[in-house]
This record gives structure tokens, C-alpha cells and sequence, in this order.
């Protein structure tokens, strides 16, 4: 005895896994390849130095969703285990998931998938945004429900995306529209409507402590100096790829500095707010996306950061809670605060920065605009040639609000659908707490007497 | 007094490893230089492009060596201080016994060895069998007894290497064979002759916390990423070293899936065991090594990877404690698990993939093998070409059973030499403790009482 | 209530960093501009090239100053959180700061700064040079102090660089003697005259735990890994770079053995002291900065490695407690050892090898030497031609006194500017306290019984 969970609730997810996994096999065996190697040495030349150029990017990446991400979710002091595990499990399941349907969509020609690294790389980026949205409910969802959220939400990125970037010729090459701005509202959605109109008091487990805090900090550290290798990894490599790697690096390096100055100016007694650091600082990270590779001049990437840093504490100091006790939103992470407000002024500001480069390109601290930004915007740069600066701007508002309204509505029915007793959500008592999923040892150590999760559990039973 | 090393036993550390680094300077004074650098500018641009291709690779693999491995060897709550600085010190230690001994051995041309960034490389794959190697009798043995482990296992090591790869002919582009499978029965040898027949019962220090798990699981993270650089960079550049990383980083993925599946299968309430993730998740990177290069469609990555996961989880769920029932075989870091059965696993499936390969080379999903894969297997591939798939299975075959005898053997005779008195092995009631080799102050916080080491010592001491 | 901090005095932080962050905007809204985007599809594809051989080197470098040294300072268990924010917020005014001056003197063209990743680059160099110098007072400086000594050091960096290698020409591509010997003892002049000659007990919350020793270890680590990035990342691509880093991954190899030789044999009972190991192993990239390009066999590196650890250790077991005593000088975290003792070894020994190898380089184990040792360095190396090899070592001496010379006297006249009151210095018994600076959770947990920040800043407020 001992657990919470049903015996016929906890077999559920590695039947879930079991069978996905037996289905991707099936379908790679049917239909991906990889591509044909090279006939000529020259082209076997040419693949090695692709490959030399995109590999460790990608592998700043990996560093990034894995470590990076998952250290920064720790600030549960006795959540950690689960916070970097879910996480893990989350990235790898919602990659795979990403490649069959990307492979269906996009790359199904004569029977068959081509797999290679490229693919990998963007079936990843529709990994992130699940990450990102699961933010919202961690700690308060169990294992097979974030799966359901993966599973729901990896077409719903795709389609999302096409819609955006194919159809749309929104110009995002970091992502702020497509994955930050579109995985916020899905996560907040999600979040409202799993658990509904309730107000519940602070849990006891979810305050972070000093030690928790710290390791946090230390994941946020990790995404700052990887993030300029998220944002230009899929940019046209040259100038614009240099320009997107700069303009990330200023827009973060102002953040970070900027998120002191409004955290110590907002607090009473000019003390620092650790949520603060570990959101803030990134913020200018994800506003950046939109424009890093425009040719527009530094001080934009600069004030893009210091503004994004600002909006991003103001929303953990004012709006988390005015949400919270308005609309009884709950938003664990603060994703709204460090995706959603960021996302939508990094938005607007390619929406600004594509009226000002185009009236501006002779003027005297602008560069010449380059002819390509990414393969996807190349042939849409040129379409902005062709229809003028105002309706690309118009373009970036239309997908912002696509991003906004589609997620939001998705997210809301996911949410609904995360409500399946099935899925064995852990009731409130026995939340943020890592050993409702896993066989590790009391944390008697941090939590004074024993009042642990297997006691809870119990009292559970007895209740139920 | 407090220590229950003797004067004259605690000054062999610093005396064996003062004369080592006397007897290398004294040898690369002699005998070591650098290559001539390159005479025109055309060559030098060369290099550059070499280095610019193979160095963050071996900065990729130094991570794994030295942060990831040493944090995954941290699970002993009051070890992690040892894990982390043996490992370092070893790592060092066979990385230059290596480069003495590789460059005697195979760099020794008209009285000088030249020295390059690949030499550097191959040296620490020997020193990778080491750190593998020591993980069996992980917080039981002295610094001392571990640089005789190292002392005897490089050249062994290189012996065996040279047996399989050059004279065998065994394709093992990412060490599945010459470095997992023969470092796992190595370390399992010595541990047998080491230990013997005893059985013990758990030792109270043994047991992980929930935050030396914690920092364990950050380490399997870090090697989880950094993997596919360690399997790829040896091989050939180009399409060969392309598919060794899309194939290892689709095995890895697999084996992540798929230990959370077999995980919660086999524990009775469907909780996870921090062990099977802390190793299972790497086990299809192991596998992998042998056939990671080879044109084997990508489901053949996968269902290794998944294997591979399962086989680990099933080792350390019944196999390791047989083991220890039966043989009173002591693995303390169930590197059988994670090095011994997802390597045989991967040699067999390399001999799988050769057979069916050549068989298929004119099938619809698979590409045309690549000509190349890797420096030492390029010309076997021809030999292939001449003498047969069949044959080329059989060698594999071959490879893997000499790495198992030969490791076996000289690792129960290392084993046996590790018991002479002089190498201070810790007695039983200090094993698990930093405090026995390291200025750190008492771990009280984490052991309730004072039952310190530094107790221990002094009743030990009384009692002798 | 509940600070000590009065609030005039803590919006000076906010106030100063606000104000700062206005200048740099209208600075780079004025000046600075990304260069011109290649006109031709040949230099695109050298920019990408260009782009690809210095990104890795440039994130390597971010790691270790973010991550590595962040990790490293976090020895003091009750102030982690504040060691890597202060360390990270540094990192990014001095950069920014950095950025304007360099663009000042250098780089302005027409009314115009032009803005790249190498500019980046030499500005974080400078950023450097204070993230090593406030080690020696950390702890016990607030914030505001630390931006203080930025502000200071940045400029006076600048122009003992510009004395030092554009005027003397010495070889130093590494940053031995302009970052590390400069840095060191700027720190140590700026701890005298801030702490004057008053001897203070050892402070309560100065002793590591065994947590954060093991931090702080994995942060050297972190540092140990990704040090030849930082002595390789300006040498001229090609052969000097290959061989700067081969050099530096044997020097810091050489370290790492020889730091366990010395502290073992300096410890009475053969214990491994962990601030030993965090250093040592460090010095030995400390030391062969200066000369680590240089067509030096392979044994010069090693050596130097070896010696430098040698001398690290030395000077913590005895110089640092004897200039504590005899000049009441702080050190706290020991820069004295890991910077300034090695670099002068190192700088000695750059002189050493321009004599030998400039008599040498008909020698059976001398490659010739390189014409190129980077940017800088290729017109001097020309000169030395010119001039021999005696003047040029001259030069490395005097470069070595400049930068001891100059550092003492400004770091002097810097900590007496520290000592204004508006600076807010933290009372001793606050100090080595994150509460003070942070809304962070009451450290309960490490400290026994209720004796933290809050209840000395009450007590000091009653006091004052």
C-alpha cells in the first residue's frame, strides 16, 4: 500500500510510452531513411563542413533543453528529481512525435522520410514549446497527463507554425511568435482549464529554498550563454547568422543588467527577488527572436533587451498576481511573465523594425538589408520586396494574433481533456513532491519532522 | 592520530604519482615534439579547418569525462568530494601513461614523437576505459589502489585495442567493443579478486539522498548530450561521421523513452528507480559505438537504443543482485548494466548489420554503404569488400570475445595486486567518506549525529 | 525594518546601473553599427567560415566566465546566490562598459563604432580582468562597491593593455601577464586599502561546507575544461592556434597531477585540502598564456603546468597566511595564488623560451618557429627578427613590471575610493550573507539555530 495512485492508473503510462514506442519503430521501419551519401568527394567535403558549422550549435541546444531548462525548473526544493526528469522524458517523447508528423507533412516523398540533422533540429524546436507550456502546471500534473499535452500540442505547433511562417510569411527566425508567445498562451489556457475557478493557499513544498534557488539559477546561467545558438541556428549562414548571433548577445547582456535595476527598484528594500534573476535575465533572449537577424543597428537589440527585461518583472510583481486573484489563473513557472510579455513586444518590435529598415536603408548607421534571413524567409523577404515594408508589418501583427488566439483555444480544450480521471492528476496534498513518482528517499532533511509524501498518501487512502 | 592510515602508507600517493610525472617530463623532454608546422599558407588553412572541425568535439568529450562522469558518479551522498577528484585525477593520470605509451608504440619515428590533438584524443579513450573500469569498486578503494588500476589497465587496454581493431579487423568506430565491453569485465574482474568471496551487508553510507541522486541525474544529462560527439569523432568526415551522430542521437533518445517504460514495469507501484534513469537513458549510446557508422536505416538506431534500455533496467533490477547473491560480486556503479550488456548487445547487432547490410545494398530503404568509417576501418571495409560479410561478422564476433577473456583475466590478476597492504585500502567502516582522504569539514548536516568518519578512525585505530 | 542598508543608500544600485544602461543606449544609438554585410557570395562564405572557427571558442569562453568561475567563487555556503548573480552582473556591465571605451579608442571610423563577435570578444577579456580582482574581496564589498571597482578597472585595464602589448610589444596571447598578473594585483592593492591594517577573526560563515566545496569544484572543473578556448580564442588559426591549445591542455594537465602530489605531501596527514585542488589545477592555464603559441616543445608546457601548481599550493599553505599576518592583506579566494604567483612564473618563463628557442630552432626537437602568433603579436614577431630575441625578452620583463607596477598603484587608489560611505560596504557581521542582498529563505537548515542576516541587521540597526 502506499500509494495514491490506483494500480490500474499507474500502468497507464508506460503503456502509453510502450505503445508509442512500438509505433515509431513501426513507421521508421516503414519509411524514413536517411539521406543517400555523397557520390563525390567534394560533396562528401561540402556535408563535413555543414555539418562542422550546425553540429555544435545543435549541441548548445541539446545543453540547453536538457540541462539548462531542467536545472532551471529545480526551484521546487523537493521537486527537482521530477522537474528534471519529466522534462527529459517530455523533450525526447515530443521530438519523436515531431518527426513522424513532420515526416508526414513535409519531407514524404516516393514512400519515403528523409531523416537528417536539420530534421532533428526543428522536430526539437516543436519540443520546446511543450516544455515551455508544461511550465505553467508544474508540479501539480502527473506524468501521463503531460504526455496528453505533449501529444496534443506537437500537431497543434506544426499547424500553428505552417500557418504562421508558410502562409503567412511571418519573418521568425528565433521563434518569439511561433514557439515563445504560441507555447505561453496554449500552457495558460491549458492551465485555466484544468483547474478551473478555484483559489487555492500557497502549498507548503512550493516555496523554493536557498539551495533550490541556487541550482535554478544556475539553469538560467546555462540558457543565457547558449541562447545566441537557439536564435541563429536555423539563419542563413553569413552576415545574417552573424547579425542574429550579436544582436542575441546584446539583447541578453542588457537584460541581464536591466533585470537588477527594476528588481531592486520594485522591491521595498532594494533586496533582489530571485525569480526576478532567473527569468529576467532571459527575457531579452526571447523577444529578440523575431528580428535577430534584420538588419537592424545594435542600440535595437539593446533597448529590446532592457524593455523586455522590465516587462518581464513587472509581470512576476504585478500581473501573476492580479491574474491569480482575478481569474484564479495559476502560472507556477511565471511562463506569461518570461515567454508571453517578452514574446509579444519582441512581436511588435519586428513589426517596427521592418517599417524602420525599409524607409531607412540609405540612412547612416543602418547596414544594407541582407537578401535572406533563414531558407523559410528568403523566398518571403523577396515577397516584401515585392508588396512593400507595411504589408510584411502587417503580416508579423497577423501572426502574433494567430499565435495568441489559436493556443489559447487549444489550449483551453487540451486543459479540459488533461480533467480525464484516468490521467491520475495528484490531488493538491500530495503535490510538488518527488517521491509520488519516484523510489527515492525521505526528504526528512529539508522538511523538519515527517510529514513526507508516503504519509500523505495513506491518509489519502484512508480518506478515499 | 585520527587517521587510520599509517604515516608511511599515506606518502605513497604523492611518491608514485611525483615520480610519474618526473619519469613524462623526463620522456617528453627526450622524445616529444610537436608536428612541423605546415610550410605554406594553403596547408595552414588546412589545419585550421581540421581543428575548427575536431576541436569542439574533444571539447564536447573533455565535458563528458570530466563534468558529466564525475557528477554521475556523485550518487554517494557522502562521496561526491572523491567521485569527482578521482575521476579528474585519473582521467589525467591515464590520459598521460597513455601518451607515453601510444607514442613508444605506434608515434615513434627516427627517435621523436610527434604529438597532435588526435593523439590527445586516443589517449583519453584509453583513459576512458579506466574511469569506466573503477566505477565497480566506486568508494571502497584507495587513490593508491586506483593509479595501480591505471597503471595496469592502459597498456592492457592498448594490447587489446590493437588485437581487435588492427589485427581482428572489428569495425568499433565508437568503442562499444574495445572500450565499453572491455573496461566493464575488467573492472568486474577486479572487483571479484579484490573483494572476494565476503558478502556484506549494506553499508549505511551507501545509500543515495535525494540530492546526491539529484546531481547524479545532472550528470547523466550532461553525458546523455554530449554522447553523439564521443561516437562520431573518429569517424571519417562526411557522411559517415553524419550518420554516426543521427544514429547515436536516435538510440539515445529511444533508450530514454524507453527506460522510463521499462522502469515503471518493473517496480511493483509504478514509481521510477533513479538508477535505472541515471543509467538506462545512457545504455543506447553504448550500444551504439559498434555499428554508428555503418548504413543501417534509422530504425535500426532506435530498436537498439530501446533494447538496449531494457536490457540495462532488467541487469540492474535482477541481474546485479544474483550476482551479488551468488558470486558475492560486488558493482557498486552497475557498469555491468550500463557497459557489459548493452555492449554485447551492441556487438551483436553490428554483426547483425553487416550481414543484413551487405545482403540489402540494393533495398529500397537502404542508402549505399558509405566507403569509409574512420582512419583504422577504412581499409578493413575493403577487406571486406574481398573477403565477405560473413567473414567480417565473424570478426566481430572474434573482437568481442577477446575483449570479454582478456579483460576478465588481467582484470582478476590486477584485482588480486590491488590487495597488497601497502596500497591502503580503506577499511569497510570508512569506505563511502570523503573525510578519509579529504580537509572537509564534518558532514554532520547529512548524518544526523557525530558517527564521522573521523570517529570511525579513532575507534578503528583503538581496535588495531 | 530588518536592514542595515539605509534606504538612500540601496537605490543607489538601481540608480547608478539605471543610469549607466541610459548611457550605453545613447551611446550605441549614436555610434555603434554592425559592419557592412558582405557584398559577394564568396566573402559571405568566408564570413560564415570565420563565423564557425571562432563561435565554439566564444561560447566556451561564456561557460567558464558565466558558469565555471560563477560555480567556483560559490565556496561560501551561505553567499552561492550572491557569488554567481554579483559574478554574472559584472560579467555584463564590465563587457558592456568594455564595448564603449574600446569603441572610443579603437574602433571609431568616421563618426562610426563598428560592432563584431571579436569586438565582443576583447571587451569580455576586459571584463575579465574584474571578475578576478574582486575575488579578493569577496563577501565583504556590497554590489555598488563591485560596480565601483568595474568602473575603475575596465579603463585602467585598457590602457595598461595598450602599454603593455601595442607599446612594449610583448607576447602575450594568452592574457598571462596584462589579464591575470594585472588583475591580481589590482585586487590585492584594492583589499589593502579597503581593509586597511585591522586583523579580524575568522569570520563564522567563511568556512565551506562540504556542499559547497563540491560546487566550487565542479565549477574549477568547468573552468579546467574550456580553458583552451580562452588562451587559443585570438592566436592566428592554424598552426600557433593548434599549438596553443595543445600546450594549454598539457600544462593544465601537468596541474591537475602535480596539485595532489603537492597538497598531499604539504598536509601533515597525506589529506587532499579541496581549496588546493580548486586552484592548483588551474594554474597551470594561468601560467602558459604568455607563451603557450610559441614554438615550445611539448615538455615547456608540461613543466611550466607542473611548477605553477607547485607554486599555487605553496602560497596558499604559507604565503597567504603570512601576508595575512604580516600585512593584514585579504585574499579571499586566494588570487594571490591562482593568478599572480603563476604569472609571473608564467611570464619568466615566456622570457626563458623566446631566448631558448631563438638559439634553438636548428634543434632536432624545436619546430620552426611560426611567423604569425596572432593579431597583435605578427608585426612584433617580425620586430624580435629584427631586433633579436633578447630585446624582445627584455620587453616581456618589463611588461611583467609594468602591469605589477600599475595594477598596485591604481587598485590602491580604487579601494580608497571604496571606503566612501554612499557605498554601503556590508558590516562584518553581515557579511558571506546572501540575506542581505536577496529575499531568500531563511538558511536555517545550515545554520543550527536561528542566527542569520535578518537578526544581525536587527541587532546592528539597535547598535547604530
Amino acid at each position: 500500500p502506499g500509494m495514491a495512485v490506483s494500480p490500474s492508473t499507474h500502468r497507464l503510462l508506460p503503456l502509453f510510452l510502450g505503445l508509442f514506442q512500438g509505433a515509431l519503430l513501426l513507421f521508421f521501419a516503414l519509411f524514413v531513411t536517411y539521406d543517400k551519401p555523397s557520390a563525390q568527394a567534394e560533396d562528401a567535403s561540402l556535408v563535413a563542413n555543414h555539418l562542422y558549422g550546425i553540429f555544435p550549435l545543435f549541441q548548445d541546444i541539446q545543453v540547453m533543453l536538457v540541462v539548462g531548462l531542467g536545472l532551471l525548473l529545480t526551484f521546487l526544493p523537493q521537486y527537482g528529481f521530477s522537474a528534471l526528469t519529466h522534462n527529459f522524458l517530455l523533450l525526447n517523447f515530443s521530438t519523436q512525435w515531431a518527426l513522424v508528423l513532420q515526416g508526414l507533412l513535409h519531407h514524404f516523398h516516393h514512400g519515403q522520410v528523409h531523416l537528417d540533422l536539420h530534421n532533428l533540429l526543428t522536430a526539437e524546436f516543436a519540443a520546446v514549446t511543450v516544455l515551455i507550456s508544461v511550465g505553467a502546471v508544474l508540479g501539480r500534473t502527473s506524468p501521463c497527463q503531460l504526455l496528453v499535452v505533449a501529444t496534443c500540442e506537437v500537431p497543434i505547433y506544426l499547424a500553428s507554425e505552417w500557418a504562421i511562417i508558410t502562409q503567412l510569411g511571418v519573418l521568425d527566425v528565433g521563434g518569439t511568435i511561433t514557439i515563445h508567445v504560441f507555447s505561453c498562451y496554449f500552457g495558460l489556457g491549458m492551465s485555466k482549464a484544468l483547474f478551473g475557478a478555484v483559489q487555492r493557499p500557497v502549498h507548503p513544498k512550493e516555496t523554493p529554498t536557498p539551495r533550490s534557488d541556487l541550482l535554478s539559477l544556475v539553469g538560467m546561467l546555462i540558457l543565457w550563454v547558449f541562447w545566441p545558438s537557439f536564435v541563429a541556428v536555423l539563419c542563413q549562414p553569413g552576415d545574417a547568422q552573424h547579425r542574429a548571433i550579436l544582436n542575441t548577445l546584446l539583447a541578453m547582456s542588457a537584460s541581464a543588467v536591466t533585470t537588477v535595476v527594476a528588481s531592486s527598484l520594485l522591491e521595498s528594500d532594494g533586496k533582489l527577488s530571485p525569480g526576478h534573476l532567473q527569468n529576467g535575465s532571459l527575457a531579452g533572449g526571447v523577444a529578440i527572436g523575431a528580428m535577430a537577424d534584420m538588419a537592424v543597428p545594435p542600440v535595437a537589440a539593446l533597448t529590446l533587451g532592457s524593455l523586455s527585461a522590465v516587462v518581464c518583472v513587472l509581470g512576476f510583481k504585478f500581473l501573476t498576481p492580479l491574474l491569480e486573484r482575478k481569474l484564479a489563473l495559476r502560472d507556477q513557472c511565471g511562463i506569461h511573465n518570461l515567454h508571453g510579455l517578452p514574446g509579444i513586444l519582441g512581436a511588435a518590435a519586428s513589426t517596427v523594425a521592418i517599417l524602420v529598415v525599409s524607409e531607412d536603408t540609405s540612412g547612416s548607421h543602418f547596414s544594407q538589408a541582407s537578401p535572406a534571413g533563414g531558407n523559410a524567409s528568403e523566398v518571403l523577404w523577396e515577397q516584401w520586396g515585392d508588396y512593400g515594408a507595411g504589408r510584411q508589418a502587417l503580416c508579423q501583427a497577423a501572426g502574433l494574433a494567430v499565435a495568441i488566439g489559436a493556443s489559447l483555444l487549444t489550449g483551453l480544450l487540451t486543459g479540459a481533456m488533461l480533467r480525464l480521471p484516468c490521467l491520475a492528476q495528484p490531488p493538491e496534498r500530495l503535490c510538488f513532491d518527488d517521491s509520488l513518482y519516484f523510489k527515492i528517499q525521505d526528504q526528512a532533511e529539508n522538511s523538519g519532522p515527517r510529514d513526507t509524501a508516503e504519509e500523505g498518501a495513506l491518509a489519502l487512502q484512508e480518506r478515499v
